[in-house]
């Protein structure tokens, strides 16, 4: 068997929102497929993957370095022993031969995009869903339930507090028991505004969670550390620059509650940098690593070794990014759920058609690979791409 | 005056060498030419830039992100105040607009490259030597005299200490009286041998600094730490992963002489990281931060802040990549000096024409710009993209 073909194509994933750093007009996304020659079903296998919301798509890196290492490998080079299935790790290591170490962005990217693709082709051969064959790999039994919360709460021009308290009060009678808000793109005034009307709509039925996309300094850090632990929030997200440990650890002197980062670091080093300086705490923290963003679920296991290290629970990681790439971690690995984006992003984020969210979990459906083809609108455009 | 164009060229610098780490079979440069509507001399100022080998050409990020925001930018908005030259740190706003935080890596080269060349095309405006003009920008006198190393001693099929030697005493005949070796793609007891053999060749000529690429882990950074000691090295290079700050730390536990890092660092952040977390010594260790990887001038200077705050002098610092653009910022600035690599990487890397090496010190010469007119076969393929 071998990777027949590898495609991307740059998709817009554009919306009218704002964190506090950002602007999403123009965000694309990347989609690839990685077309094998294999047949189950009588169909061709072909692996899917796109990249999370944030650092746009990646064709140009995808072209010019790691699809052509990807279709230019010696075949057998990328299976595994018994020659009847890919080697994820393998596939990987060919995707970076000649890579120097250190500068994890971008081209994290494009690898993890790609390693989404060959871990759904993987699964798929198999002939199982992919957090079943992860956790018959790590040897743990999975549990298809996996807790998701309600990302949104963004900026956009017009929206007033009654919107917002629409849009959480949405989320809450979709399922959600934890919602998230964006904070810092505004003055601590008028946060505070917004996050009372949102604690007032939601009352007693949700725990709302806040984050601040990494715009303040450090002064500005811990003036909302002093405001915001007067709230029961579910945790104060990205305070600060994403590689600013230092200001991560100072701002646990004056925030006892649960603190929330590491979206914006993309590979085990920066993660393990973050666990070995940033001060976090094992015990109510909570790590964010998107492995799309991240050179994918190979370098991913890499940064869960490096948790067991530094003696932090794998339940401890609620991945950025609400794809069901990561659904299928947290549910074969055993991490503390999921990030999802209810009206966002779509149709790469999101559930399978006939998966409910309710008490904020949801169950994972027995789609082999990673359960794109349970998602009508998301496999139309894979299939567009590929088949 | 305005940008009317933002060229980029995908070119081979590739070369049979390898360090411990990566080979450079494949490895590419991006040549870029900003050109503006402003003539100097009879001819319009075009701006060049390219980025130090080891990381690829940025073609795809480029036309994908960077280059179209600098053109849909308003003209005006990329001016000083009087309107009569392009703002660098503007340009580079418009650049990084909506882009993230975190992530430090190819688009870190893509904006470093197209910095270079608004930089160039801004000094060129201005009619000044770049070093002139940043020496002037940051009240100090400029010295054009600028200390430089001779770096070599890549291991390539065939090579035997022969070869090594006679590459070491051409450095040497060519004013050089620092030179650089590759260790760590060898074993321990070959890398001794080789070093020794250098040793011996270049005698009290010269000094010898090696550099292990980020290869090694801690227990070999400490067995290398531990042979090397004996030997009067003039430093010891990135022994372990460029994001290992903890493994930085340990080595000095282990070797009492100058150590040297930083060159796969690719912003003020992550530099910042190293200063807190890696145990370097200002009094004797050496930062090689490059602009051309690190999003350019404009973050080198933010870099630069950062080292100020934490008490160390810029003359520590000598950049990586053998560019005439960190010969400019250690003659405005008071850098400790620049890489030089003799033989490889033409015609992008080396000195103008005239330049000659004399005890390891050159003497820039009075040109508008970076410099790149005074280097005949460098401008020649500038000026093909452009002019």
């Amino acid at each position: 068997m071998r990777i027949v073909d590898v495609r991307e194509i740059t998709q817009p994933i554009a919306s009218p929102i704002r964190n506090a750093y950002i602007d999403f007009s123009k965000m694309t996304t990347s989609l690839v497929a990685v077309v094998t020659d294999v047949v189950r079903d009588g169909r061709r296998v072909v692996g899917y993957g796109f990249n999370s919301n944030g650092r746009y798509g990646q064709g140009g890196l995808i072209r010019e370095r790691f699809a052509p290492r990807l279709l230019e490998a010696e075949a057998k080079g990328l299976l595994n022993d018994t020659g009847d299935n890919l080697d994820p790790d393998r596939c990987w290591a060919a995707m970076m031969k000649n890579e120097k170490p250190g500068g994890h962005g971008e081209r994290s990217v494009a690898v993890g995009t790609l390693d989404m693709a060959i871990w759904d082709a993987t699964a798929k051969i198999a002939g199982k869903p992919l957090f079943r064959l992860l956790a018959d790999r790590h040897g743990r039994e999975a549990d298809p339930r996996v807790f998701v919360y309600a990302a949104g709460g963004y900026y956009y021009p017009g929206k007033d507090d009654d919107a917002l308290r629409a849009e959480m009060r949405s989320y809450l009678d979709r399922g959600y028991r934890v919602v998230k808000m964006k904070i810092g793109g505004a003055s601590q005034a008028e946060d505070r505004r917004r996050i009372e009307a949102v604690l007032t709509e939601i009352g007693s039925d949700a725990e709302l969670a806040v984050d601040a996309n990494g715009r303040f300094d450090l002064e500005t850090a811990i003036a909302y550390a002093k405001a915001l632990r007067e709230y029961p929030l579910f945790w104060y997200e990205e305070a600060g620059d994403p590689l600013d440990y230092a200001l991560q650890a100072a701002l646990a002197e004056f925030y006892p509650g649960p603190m929330a980062t590491g979206e914006n670091l993309f590979s085990h080093q920066d993660a393990r940098n973050l666990l070995r300086h940033g001060g976090m705490r094992p015990d109510r923290d909570w790590l964010q690593f998107d492995c799309a963003l991240s050179y994918g679920l190979c370098e991913y296991q890499r940064t869960l070794a490096a948790l067991k290290v530094s003696g932090w629970g794998w339940d401890r990681c609620i991945p950025h990014g609400g794809h069901q790439m990561s659904l299928n971690i947290a549910a074969g690995l055993g991490l503390g759920g999921n990030e999802s984006y209810p009206d966002l992003f779509q149709p790469y984020g999101g559930f399978p058609d006939s998966v409910r969210v309710e008490d904020s979990v949801i169950t994972m459906p027995e789609l082999p690979g990673i359960g794109f083809e349970g998602k009508s609108d998301l496999i139309k455009v894979m299939r567009e791409l590929a088949e």
